[in-house]
């Protein structure tokens, strides 16, 4: 049985409790969480709010807040010779305050708090400075996920910033052809079965096997209409850019 | 019966082929591909390679070939006082000779070759010059489709920029992502779970609600840091512009 304490009940927190509260093998002995007014969450699980009251004989202590205070939070804990790991795609290991042994769980995935994911799929990135925590890391993720993948800080700061670009840029992008449509009081509906098939459509093919459409295929006429079409700048210059992007490809 | 005759063997003719082939009440009598040896599909429907050849008893006949070669292409149709339609979203509607009744028939989707899809969710745009050529169309949309909508040039001109943004904009940047995570040998397959929730998310939330990341927060700390590990130009162009739309919408 591996033990677990969560800190921070987020996004990520609450995400990680529902998934170890349903899998055998890890318990989840508390929860962080600096303003509450329950003492266990719904599953029971005891939640506390003073890093004092925090249980002290877990295995593995997961720190799920927001990445800009992650290196003040982990230099108040009061834990000694523990593995503490963020779960942070964007954060180096060693932003962890010295003190404890680091590590890192970071699963590669977007978090809300009212969607369901399925974690058998996501890739569980790991890292830690003693091979012994990483084992014990590798054991947790595999409870959860089919693809547990050991990956060093910088390569983890590859990922992020790829993730960066599929995640944040491409909903820019849904969000850019909502208010396109808009303008001519059409309803974004009709571009749903487009984005779904786009996506589905990578699961079998490459980027570039995937790829149509006018920057694609070099027509020349279809941009300029476009562009003469677009009045917002940025989204002009949006479409200049990636139309250049495509067309370098060539 | 609706009675159908395609011109134009490629992604969308050989899908509307197989579509209409699969539903009551519409029959394929004829297909037009400028190669071939066979005489008939596998599906029995009679191919011919010459336009002197096209029957003249078509209820309908659907132009399924490159933008830039409908113009010419419905030029030399020996056809009189026929319902000719294109299954173009870039191209309007009087680009088909005048000699022809004109309308549009364009499925909303991206077509390959080798990839099924699903027609019923599929959004059809139609447009018609004449008042029944227009109910003929809805007819033949509502055969295969559960949305069928009427759409003038100009708001289709407005979807299909639209769409540039969701299909073929969103496909590059998977393609540079892929390319950011070879740099380290990192695998692409990593980022396909994140792909498919980014696209299932717009499903229920808005683009609005579903956006998160560096940009989103405000957090210039990681996009200096990501614009640092970032080498080629293009790519850098690409997130800084993209990164100042999400920026100017805070
Ligand atoms: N969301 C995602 O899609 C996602 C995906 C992968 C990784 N991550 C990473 O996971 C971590 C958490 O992200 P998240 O989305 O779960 O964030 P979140 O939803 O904002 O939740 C963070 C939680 O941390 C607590 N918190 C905030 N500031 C704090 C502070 N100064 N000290 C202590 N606790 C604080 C807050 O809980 P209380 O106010 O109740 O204390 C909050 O609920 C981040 O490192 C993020 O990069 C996020
Ligand atoms: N692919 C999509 O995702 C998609 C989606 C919606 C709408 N559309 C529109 O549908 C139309 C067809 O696109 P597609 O993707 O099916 O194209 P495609 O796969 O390139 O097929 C077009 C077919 O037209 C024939 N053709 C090519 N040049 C011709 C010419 N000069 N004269 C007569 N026939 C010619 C070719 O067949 P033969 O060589 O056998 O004659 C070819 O198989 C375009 O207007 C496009 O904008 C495409």
């Amino acid at each position: 049985m591996i033990r677990v304490v969560i800190l921070g009940f987020g996004n990520v927190g609450q995400h990680l409790h529902k998934i170890f509260h349903e899998t055998k093998g890890v318990n989840v002995i508390q929860g962080y969480t600096r303003n509450t007014t329950e003492t266990t969450t719904k599953a029971g699980t005891p939640l506390i709010s003073k890093i004092s009251e925090i249980d002290s004989s877990a295995d593995v202590y997961i720190v799920a807040i927001p990445d800009d205070a992650i290196k003040g939070f982990t230099k108040e804990l009061k834990l000694k010779d523990k593995l503490v790991v963020h779960t942070s795609g964007g954060v180096a290991m060693n932003t962890i305050s010295k003190k404890h042994h680091r590590g890192i769980f970071y699963p590669l995935q977007t978090f809300s708090k009212n969607t369901e994911v399925d974690f058998k799929i996501i890739p569980i990135c790991i890292e830690a400075e003693k091979e012994n925590d990483l084992k014990l890391l590798r054991k947790l993720g595999e409870l959860i996920s089919n693809k547990v993948v050991d990956i060093n800080s910088s390569e983890r700061a590859q990922i992020h910033l790829a993730a960066v670009f599929v995640n944040n840029f491409v909903n820019e992008l849904y969000h850019i052809s909502e208010d396109i449509l808009k303008e001519k009081s059409l309803d974004f509906e009709l571009l749903k079965p487009l984005i779904s098939e786009t996506a589905k459509k990578i699961e079998t093919l490459s980027p570039s096997k995937a790829q149509t459409g006018p920057a694609n295929r070099g027509d020349i006429v279809t941009i300029e209409k476009h562009l003469s079409m677009i009045e917002a700048e940025l989204q002009e210059k949006v479409y200049m850019t990636l139309t250049r992007s495509i067309l370098k490809r060539k």
